[in-house]
Order: structure tokens, then C-alpha cells, then sequence
């Protein structure tokens, strides 16, 4: 348009193949026009690849954490009768052990994905990775917080007891242990609300790829 | 190439301003080639948006039977002493006023959600409510899951009792009562696998567009 309005402008006409850069004043790199809009949407993605790489360690830790609080709360009583001692650990109860299986499988898939968070921060464009890991994220989440619901009503169960069924609390002896159960369901709730993140920046990068 | 390779072929040569049907032969529309790709992905975000409503409607009716079954589980026992009759119902135990209220909220959710996704039908190519029903719709799995896994921990403890921990089983007594609160605790898995399905459609969804 500049160019083709006087003839004696100091504008250099280059024939050029695309048609894109016509009203380019000659000053300008070739590059420059078409390739600024370019970058931007890939760095964006990289940048959410790299906090899905973060949320991913951080929730790793935490359901490590949870596994490895619950699995080694163990509280003897200093008093013992001549045939029976009182000590509760976690595996007396059934819905502690899915607790410890359940946050370590969670920990160690958490571990087998970074390969593939990394492949995302590489490739920010590649949706097939993005997608696998969408898909098992959801079931380590669903895993994650079905275990961390059901410790903590049997937490709450043990803090509080429940006089209609006659259920007693016991934390008054074991004290120590219920502490440890106790943070035991937060680390879980932090690895779940992680979890919950990794899935919304999953749907971030699939909405931008 | 075709065109240049011999002066004496029948392709007509016409002059093309994006160069990208430039093998062409002259007989195709000229809209064709740019249209026929086009249709295909928004038909099938279509089906993936009706998918999504029938998943949420199925979801809807499971978290509603879920928390109707928890909440009017009541059994009174056919012998009481003079001061005191044995009745369990569902608010004996806070677990299960989680488990009502949250599958409650769960199922208002997902019918409040019904007009965002019909939105999704005749829209297929809005990303903005789609990625708003996604962030929605994980917030009602964790909350689903969350109350499911409580309900099922104690559900368990009321069939199975505890040696250990000195709790015994109610359901002896109580088996109808046992009974609805199993089936309510079905319900709500029920939920939770429809909700982590309408995620995935979500993701698909969202890749696609």
C-alpha cells in the first residue's frame, strides 16, 4: 500500500512469494512478521508443561509421605497384662492397608509419568502424551481420594467414636498413633488437590494445543 | 507438478493466489478441497457432546438414587426394653450425612449442568464452557469419590467389625438397614465412574476443538 503511493518513496519493492509481508517497509527481517505470532502459544504451553512437571514431584511427595506416615504408625502401650500387650498399628485395620497400597501405587505411577512430563515440555504440541496422561491422572486420582475418604471416616471414627453403634474412640489411648493417621489423610488431601490441578493444566494444554 | 511436467496435457492452468490447489485439475469446485476437512471434527465433537449428556443425565440419576437410598435407610428392631428401642437410620453416623448432603450436591450439579452441555451440543467448537464443565465436573468427581470411599469404609466396618479395635459388626442386627446402605454406596460408585467418563469426554472434547 506505502509503497505503491508515490512513486519516489525510499521503499524497496522485493517481489515476494506469500503476499503476507506487502506493506513491509524494507526495513524489517523477513522473519519478523510471521514468526512473532508463532512462539507465543508454545511457550505458554511449555510454561503449563513445566508446572504439570512440578505439581507432578510435588503430589509424588505427598502421597510418598502419606504411604510411608501411615505404613510405619505403630504406638505400644508402656503397660501389658501376662498374655496380651496393647498396640495398634496400621494394618489392623483393613482400610489402612488400601490406604498404604493405594498411595504407594499412586507415588509410583506419579514416578513412571515424569518421563512423559518431560516429553510434554519438549514437544508442548504433541496431545497423544497429553492425553494418555489425562486419562491416568483421573484414575490416580479417584484412587487417591477414595483411599484418602475412607481413612479419614475411620479416622474421624477412631478420634470420636460413635455412641449409637457402640463404637468406641481410641485415641485417647493411642495417641501418638492417631497423630500419625491424622497426617497421614492431609498428606493425601495435598496429593489429591495436586492431582486434581495436574488434570485442569492437562485440560489448559489440550484447549491450547 | 502435474501441469508443468508436458505443454500438451488437458489440466488448465489457472492462476491461484494461495498456491495450495495448484496440482489441481481443473474439474473440482473450487470450495471442496478447503471444505471437506471441516464438517468432520464438528459432527464428532457433536456425538462427543451428546455422549456427555447422556452420561450426565445416567450420572445424575445414580448420585440422586445414591443419596435417596442413604437417606431413607431406617430399620427399627421388632423388640424394645422399656426405656430404649433399637432403630439405626443414616444420621447415627455423620459419615453418611456427608454422604447424603455431598451426593446431594452432587446430583444438583450435575442437573444445573445440563443446560452447559446442551450448549455444547449446538455449539461444538466453544471451548469456554467446556473447559468451565471440566474444572465443574472434577470438583464433583473428588466430591463423589471422596463421600463413596467414607460411606464404603464404614459400610465395611458395619459388616465386618473390627477384633481389634473392639467394633462390632451391626449388620447382624440390622440387615435391611446394611443392605440399603450397601446399595447406596453402589450408587454412588456408579456415579463416580460416569463422572471420570464425562472428564475424559471433556479432555476428548477439548483436544478436538
Amino acid at each position: 500500500m506505502r509503497s505503491g503511493s508515490g512513486g519516489h518513496s525510499t521503499a524497496i519493492d522485493v517481489p515476494e512469494a506469500d503476499g503476507r509481508s506487502a506493506s513491509s517497509k524494507g526495513k524489517l527481517a523477513p522473519g519478523m512478521v510471521a514468526a512473532a505470532p508463532l512462539p507465543s502459544p508454545a511457550g505458554w504451553a511449555k510454561g503449563v508443561a513445566i508446572f504439570d512437571l512440578i505439581f507432578r514431584i510435588c503430589a509424588m511427595v505427598a502421597a510418598l509421605g502419606a504411604a510411608a506416615a501411615m505404613g510405619t504408625s505403630q504406638e505400644s502401650l508402656p503397660f501389658f497384662t501376662q498374655f496380651f500387650q496393647f498396640q495398634a498399628q496400621y494394618d489392623d485395620i483393613p482400610t489402612f492397608q488400601f490406604f498404604v497400597v493405594s498411595m504407594a501405587i499412586v507415588a509410583g505411577y506419579l514416578l513412571l509419568s515424569l518421563p512423559f512430563s518431560i516429553v510434554c515440555i519438549v514437544r508442548p504440541r504433541a496431545s497423544g502424551p497429553r492425553f494418555l496422561l489425562l486419562i491416568l491422572d483421573l484414575i490416580a486420582l479417584t484412587l487417591a481420594t477414595g483411599a484418602g475418604g475412607a481413612a479419614a471416616a475411620i479416622v474421624y471414627l477412631a478420634h470420636n467414636g460413635n455412641a449409637n453403634t457402640n463404637w468406641l474412640a481410641i485415641c485417647q489411648q493411642f495417641g501418638n498413633f492417631c497423630q500419625r493417621i491424622s497426617g497421614a489423610v492431609v498428606g493425601s488431601f495435598l496429593a489429591v488437590a495436586l492431582l486434581a490441578m495436574i488434570v485442569v493444566l492437562s485440560g489448559i494444554a489440550l484447549r491450547g494445543v
